[in-house]
């Protein structure tokens, strides 16, 4: 796989007659990529139906002529202004009952079935005319779905396509009336049309409600997506992708990406650490300018799995793509500090040795103008070099000078569950709970011991390839899951809380884990200053059960309870390890597993490809480990 | 008096098939009580008009079979979705004006006349059919007034209510303007159809209209509950209690408390301690899994009072339940760690020495589904026991062992004003004042100093019965009572910020209190990390006064200022000591009342009943005192 | 210029009776000025168009007859309940779309046409009838424009009056979207009709569109201040003046002044430390019962700015009042202490050295009804004296022995742009950032340096009368400042954030500032636990840019950076420094330019009139300095 390099352009905020220069200027910096369009709606169809080609097609040329590929996007993040003349329910609807207005991005409704049908219009008239444009070499559908909170809209199409998608489901209410359990508080229904969306309840709304809307709600993600997928399939053979966001869960990126040729996302390291990471201020304050040492991966793992998606069904060694990296101080996050020098060169090279493609950085130049005036580009506003650019360039000689290479197989995979994530949103049960925290905590484990880490999907049927398996917070087990890991050979760790809900969001009854002679009987959440210790050192926070049964207790916290238990292949952790103890417990499996775990330092990482062992430092200052130093901000490595 | 326990059980939630082997289980635990019925119109009438009594009959039928006596609940907390097409505009309206949808509980508005009577209908439909069933022993109406923040209601027809109830108040909007003050930013009304609810405003709000529309909204609790209690008396001569809540100020229990036989409160120890209650981080974590020591003493202790109010006027040695007791881990405070063992016993004999007849867990078996999935019973969802059930065994064991009593006469009256929680709340002055708060810190105060307190309703005309009587934060005296301390002879304590506003809520002229020799004339807040320290030792926090006057001093701050000032019989208390010093306040004032103050150490406590003392040790280790050593979590008993 | 007291009361408030007992003993305490009028709308027309003179008429006769003289309001700001009738419309709008109901105050819209010709008729009955009143020697337009957030509303007024001031100002709406930058997120208006307000969209609206709503709706301030103004003129030969309030930035304060002959405001020392600005805890602590040492000081200054403005152009000397000055507790801070004894009079010597004319304390005799119930007064509601009555005497006598001084000419010229304070609003770039805390840092620096400043406008023309000029974070530099910089021959510092926007909300390219050999290329925020050090000591916190260019780096950041840069007259500061080097930078800045900077304790401050120099000692202990030794809460004066 030859890695390559890219940026983002927007012609339209250009005079036309600098888009040859900077043509010029990004193959020149040796830019393979150049990803355009996606917000140019307003200019591609100033009224309706009127659309205006040409300004595009010299865009595409000069771009194209200077040697660069572009990837073409979808412009459905930002329908126009006049699109809401057309459809004045369009507009998406908070949880408190307001309408999201025009003026931003992302004001649209997924529910909205003619805003729907606009989409895949624009979809096709771009596939008809760029479908065999010999310079447009991918697609991005929209852009960022589900950022700015915008999965659920608490709307009048969303409540009239709820209750169709539940009629659809449960086909009697009295059936919907008992897997919810709406007997409880009298929340019976006699009709479909009786059910309202979950917000501005007067207290909380039945889980199992919460949980079949924010079902629906992604579902029509999904959909909406495939209308502009189908559109475009018909008319090119170039891939098609969706840039995600990071730390973003609303929907299920798996389902997503069944439609999808790759994945790409979005990486703002710095931006990420700062408005959506759990750290203590300490770590807080030492990553400012590098962002978390683990976030990054963890990104590039999932989406790698997501990308493997686009057989229909999971393959390991996905196809992704960085499709926004941070070159600088971006503008949107709580405080926005440039990064330390040599960060937008490790960001890159992270990226290959996750498995990227390719990575483009946001944005080619600087715009003077508009929300992301203050958010950083390759070029400043006044077309100088900002300081990213030579890192680029870098990046670029360096890449050259490699073999092709993807990453190599995974020793670990870690099982990650959109659905839990709601759960855990709905029913956290300790206020600071949260299911992609736990997900991260376990990887943060894995990869402090070096391990290299493949992230799967919930309904993954085939576990043979990894020596190890990690499930924490899968509330829900699949039945492709159950049955993956009662042949499982190798080492597989369940929970905490993984098999103890049914799909009704309910408990059920045996209790789960349906795992032999191990038993969730009850549960506890701890506040942030309680713990409960672990005899082999270390500690549970946040979460605990009491797990009865007659399977092996492999350890015990110190009241005597059980904290792992279950047999060789498979066993159940009973609470959320700290950091400590999460990497002493993934180590101590990864060994029975065959592996070689080590301690990194905190901030150096390593990963593994096909040719080489990459080591990246994190840290502000270098890093020496088995006899290598890195420098700060460095990235080192070597054959394998 | 016969100590009880029981527990609250959903014969709809459970097959039928098991009911019998619910009911043998719950006699041979040794429960006397079993609450059913308050959630379950959905089911009790799933049309309108068609009332389905077969299962409730057969379940009355079983469970008192099994020997058990039946509380039936009205089922008005939760109106089924039916009843909104019958009254669209039932729904409660938020502070912001949003209605309150359906698709949990307590979604009806008090003061909405339609739902009133449908309210009236269920009862009297259920007192018809049950009134006089041998197996139903008492009735409960509705569940936990104000829970969710339901009394206040801003809907239009509260609005409507209000200003009827406003007309009849004042009979001249003149008379309205002058008692509020309406000349103040020309809020001079000319008519009451003029009035809106005190909402939205720009700033805040006359502080007059906002306590005259709280007593509006109390008063409308009061009369959607005897609604109900005068359908079930015409019918049943059974006791009727309501289960009100722990920390619940937004009503006037006393006034609702005249229509009831007896008093009940759901008591949740460990939520309320992590949702409710100011302590230092220190002692929310030492009581983390046992409860703020003094706060459920203090609900018993006011529940009994509200329970003496069933003649109509307040009695001492009133008439009170747990209607809920919390057995283990509970679904809805921020973090929900189990009981350490012997908390479930503990509370319960908390209850009985405080004169509570009977205790009800909550519940007995936990539900699978639904939104109280994981609140704990005492058994678990797949029936098997929970560790409360083996407490509660005990406790009922033990009970039997004991002669009947009720507790101990008091020594101290603490008098507690719902109305005055309403004007702390509207003028707070001091951004972490309470009323509660402040009434709690005068009780910690006496419960350390071992003194078995009265919380007595703040119009008693009679407190001969008590040596000592405190006041702390009662706004408003009331005739009565300032009758009552101005022939007393024991030791009262009025303040800080007693008898400080007229009852249209202004500040009286000549200034309050009307203490002979006494004025208040200048208060101030003080910031958390501010005081103003005692001679005597300690500090005023949050609060305190200056006053002027010829009464005797008694006490002073450190800048010279009277702290205590007053006469022999009578005195006012200039502001809020800390622990330590309210400690001694309350101690040197019961000496001199001829009472025997002790000082107890933290988490442990001691109550008085008519035959025995006991010691309630909330520490998670022994404690020794008086030369007992009680255990972690223990209780300990010994003959008066 | 002869220094005087006064004291604001309400006679609609109190019986008739005691009017001339009010008016007497204020007399007698050596006060001159009474203030009345403003919230009496609905006694002086309590009915539409029935106007009720009379009392107003005595009530003025009284005061007047007693030597008193009468400053008049207008009584805009509380709109009796029948304005509603007429103008359902005219209730401001909440930024989340609901309407700002009655029951307080400033319920009305700034830009509802009806509503403000109501203003204009109410003022323009007032001066027809009090116009030539031998007593009215003043008068007040509506009370305190902007408090509790009103000068924004988002209404429909407001929306159609934006579209035609966006129609006026950009003509076309292409020109308004290439000034906007509407190609950005296809955001592009086809229509002015199609420009809602910029609340309630998905993530942040353009800023472009948000300053040109800020510039709108304040602009309706001054309009309607304006049509007031203009009735009263016609009718009237004395001073117009409205009363400002304390860090209120919502608005600019400098057009409004134009209008007006003087400025004035309300000062409330201990609310404002406590609600509204930033400190440490420790120094909200030692300030407690004193309020921040700088912040009258500032607005004293600033004010005295804006009453420059009564020529149509800024002229140093300018009038300024303090018409409510805090002389006790209030009522509407978090937490409300009493003043330190003293302070109520150092307030009012530090206003008379900062050149006030007047200082009216705020209330006569405090209120016991109302919102205001808990807001001290001179007088108790019991018309005993108030502590402050005696302070208020003293300073009486004093100002009575001292000569009629104005204040000394200013050391130090710094700029204070509201619109600039708009723009930190919208697009703050670190969570903690804002322009008027910035503004506060450098005159803070200033202050303890000994220095006497004039807060100046952003369009001020003329710099020759200062030996040193600061401009920090004007993000667009006018015409005429960028004139007068340019000639200017003492030591001006500007930024940081200076000059570095374009009137558009652009980024300029070429970047800015548009300082010779400076270029400010890249810009970082900071969270509060970070910074920058520099070389010279201290560090730069919060903000911090990187310059590049030719001209001469005066000072560095320890990574080498430029810090401060530019030539002898005047340089760029490229980061906000902490309160230390903030000061060592204003006073190396100063030497240089022949002053003559000292070093001030913490709380003491120091301000030169005509005649006196006066020293101020904000500390609860007394401190000495320069050989002499203030007391605690004292005022010491010397001539100079
Ligand atoms: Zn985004
Ligand atoms: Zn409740
Ligand atoms: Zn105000």
């Amino acid at each position: 796989m030859r890695r390559t390099l890219g940026s983002c352009y927007y012609p339209e905020h250009w005079p036309e007659e600098i888009w040859a220069e900077d043509a010029r200027r990004m193959a020149e910096a040796g830019l393979t990529w150049v990803r355009i369009g996606e917000f140019a709606w307003s200019r591609l169809e100033a009224t309706p139906g009127h659309l205006t080609w040409d300004w595009l097609d010299r865009a595409i040329g000069t771009l194209g002529g200077a040697g660069l590929k572009v990837v073409l996007g979808t412009p459905t993040a930002t329908p126009p202004r006049w699109m809401l003349d057309r459809h004045p329910d369009m507009l998406a609807i908070d949880e408190k009952g307001r309408p999201r207005g025009f003026g931003s991005r992302r004001h649209y409704d997924f529910s909205h079935a003619g805003y729907r049908e606009e989409a895949r219009r624009i979809a096709r008239l771009l596939a008809e005319r760029y479908g065999r444009n010999p310079h447009v070499h991918a697609w991005q559908i929209d852009n960022e779905y589900g950022c700015h909170y915008t999965t659920l809209s608490w709307s009048e199409a969303a409540r009239q396509g709820f209750r169709d998608w539940l009629a659809q489901k449960y086909q009697s209410p009295d059936a919907l009336n008992r897997a919810w359990g709406n007997v409880f508080w009298s929340m019976d229904y006699a009709t479909f049309d009786e059910i309202d969306l979950p917000n501005l309840t007067v207290t909380e709304a039945n889980p199992a409600h919460r949980l079949d809307f924010h079902r629906y709600a992604s579902a029509q993600v999904t959909l909406f997506n495939r209308a502009q997928v189908e559109e475009i399939r018909k008319l090119s053979d170039r891939p098609i992708l969706h840039n995600y966001m990071g730390r973003e869960t609303s929907f299920d990126h798996w389902q997503v990406g069944r439609d999808l040729d790759a994945a790409s996302w979005d990486s703002y390291p710095i931006g990420f650490l700062s408005d959506r990471l759990e750290n203590t201020p300490e770590r807080k304050a030492r990553f400012l300018r590098q962002g978390d040492p683990d976030n990054q991966a963890f990104h590039h793992d999932l989406y790698r799995g997501v990308g493997g998606m686009g057989a229909g069904r999971y393959t390991p060694g996905g196809r992704f793509w960085i499709m926004e990296q941070q070159p600088g101080p971006v503008n949107w996050a709580p405080w926005n500090p440039a990064p330390l020098p040599g960060m937008a060169r490790l960001w890159a090279w992270e990226a290959f040795a996750h498995g990227a493609e390719a990575v483009l950085y946001f944005r080619w130049r600087q715009a003077p103008f508009a929300q992301e005036q203050m958010h950083a580009g390759l070029l400043r506003p006044d077309s100088a070099p900002a300081p990213a650019l030579a890192e680029a360039r870098q990046v670029a000689d360096e890449i050259a000078g490699m073999p092709e290479a993807g990453c190599a197989p995974g020793d670990v995979a870690l099982v990650f569950d959109y659905e839990s994530c709601w759960a855990w949103d709905i029913q956290p049960q300790g206020a600071d709970f949260d299911g992609f925290r736990l997900a991260m905590s376990a990887y943060r484990a894995c990869r402090r011991a070096g391990l290299n880490v493949d992230i799967v999907p919930p309904d993954i049927a085939d576990l043979s390839p990894w020596p190890m398996v990690l499930a924490p917070g899968v509330m829900i087990l699949s039945g492709p899951l159950r049955a993956a890991l009662s042949s499982y050979t190798g080492r597989a760790l369940l929970g905490p809380r993984t098999d103890v809900k049914t799909p009704d969001f309910a408990i059920p009854v045996p209790l789960g884990p349906r795992l032999e002679g191990v038993t969730s009987v009850l549960t506890e959440s701890l506040p942030p200053d309680a713990s409960e210790p672990l005899e082999a050192g270390g500690a549970f926070r946040h979460w605990r059960e009491w797990l009865e049964g007659e399977a092996r207790v492999y350890e015990r916290t110190t009241d005597g309870r059980a904290a792992i238990m279950g047999a060789d292949h498979l066993r159940y952790l009973a609470g959320w390890p700290d950091d400590d103890a999460f990497h002493r417990i993934v180590s101590d499996l990864a060994r029975e597993a065959g592996l070689h775990p080590v301690d990194l330092p905190d901030g150096l990482r390593l990963r593994d490809t096909e040719t080489h062992r990459f080591l990246l430092n994190y840290n502000p200052e270098p890093v020496t480990w088995d006899g290598v130093t890195i420098a700060a901000a460095g990235v080192h490595w070597t054959p394998r």
